[in-house]
């Protein structure tokens, strides 16, 4: 479980935007797809995009055997993972307010490299059921050989805030009497229909490519 | 311009998806709304979600004068800066060959403050104008009070490579016998109806919220 307010996660920028609490920050997890990987390799900070699955106070990641950066995330020292939902624009009467709504959580711990097969195939499942709900159901299972061909590697959630922004512009009093629009503008992520593979055998084509749950 | 095929930032991992030139890395970058920062602090790793806007070779970030991330950014260290857009989802009929569609940039470089108030006035017009262009022409202008309110620094990159993964699965001659769909699910990120203030003069309330190019 996340520590509270822990010091080298507090929000010291807009308190009242910071949460603590896990059920917070685990559904802020939940519905993002990637994650952006921090660690330092000789003094230099990489941030690399990653897919990921929550599993309790741990996020899975995956990668290649021989990845040079999968093998220096999991050595041990500090990571830090960042998710971040971009929600809306927020357009004030005055640029100095303009702001977004969003919604982020930095989690700060370590990881460590999963050798067990069971437990690999069980977090390569979990990966593919978070971006895919109902896939693994419907998909070739993957084999032994593949997922001994797929690093997996376990980051440990030490600590973790969460940021929310929500709601409209806040303008100063005397800005409210402009005659300027203001407001929000929304930002989703969504999925448009589903683009049948070139190859694909024309029957299969009206299948649904996700059993629903 | 980020040299030819770095070092440190060389696609070691599916190399055919990897692009070092100017035009490719630039259109990503002016694509996206929020980037992600990381740099070091006392050997901590962190990765922080900020929005931006690139002006030539260098992008703009702000804050909150006093922001201890901000300040230690803009200190000389080594940071890093990632963007990404995640396209679609990639069904293979093997869950091993599963995927996703990507396009995104990681940047090295260095952050210095941006200090001289005419350079400030401009960078934060840069960063409404990158996040919703025209608006600068219909909400009120900073005052430079509000303009020395505000950190600004400025990412020089140093070095960048971009990483693209387009198109459908790819999976092994046997499973393309399989009966399962296979395909791609686009993921778009789309502006929703605009929201308005619940203060805003009923009148202004059918004014567009930028003005058209």
């Amino acid at each position: 479980m996340p520590r509270q307010q822990p010091d080298r996660n507090r929000i010291n920028r807009h308190k009242e935007r910071g949460h603590y609490d896990t059920e917070t920050i685990h559904a802020i997890l939940d519905q993002a797809k990637i994650c952006h990987v921090g660690f330092n390799m000789d003094g230099q900070p990489f941030v690399i995009p990653m897919a990921f699955a929550r599993q309790g106070n741990s996020l899975l990641l995956h990668g290649a055997p021989n990845s040079r950066l999968l093998g220096q995330l999991a050595s041990g020292f500090p990571v830090c993972v960042t998710i971040t939902h971009l929600d809306g624009l927020v357009l004030a009467r005055s640029t100095f307010h303009h702001s977004m709504n969003f919604r982020s959580v930095v989690a700060f711990g370590t990881a460590r490299p999963v050798n067990d097969l069971e437990e690999k195939h069980a977090a390569l499942i979990a990966l593919t059921e978070h971006l895919t709900p109902g896939r693994t159901t419907l998909a070739r299972a993957a084999t032994d050989q593949e997922v001994m061909a797929t690093a997996v590697v376990r980051f440990e959630i030490e600590e973790a805030s969460a940021k929310v922004r929500r709601g409209p512009p806040l303008d100063s009093p005397k800005d409210r009497q402009l005659d300027v629009w203001a407001g929000v503008i929304p930002i989703h992520s969504v999925e448009g229909e589903p683009i049948p593979a070139p190859d694909l055998k024309p029957e299969l084509c009206t299948q649904e490519p996700v059993k629903p749950a």
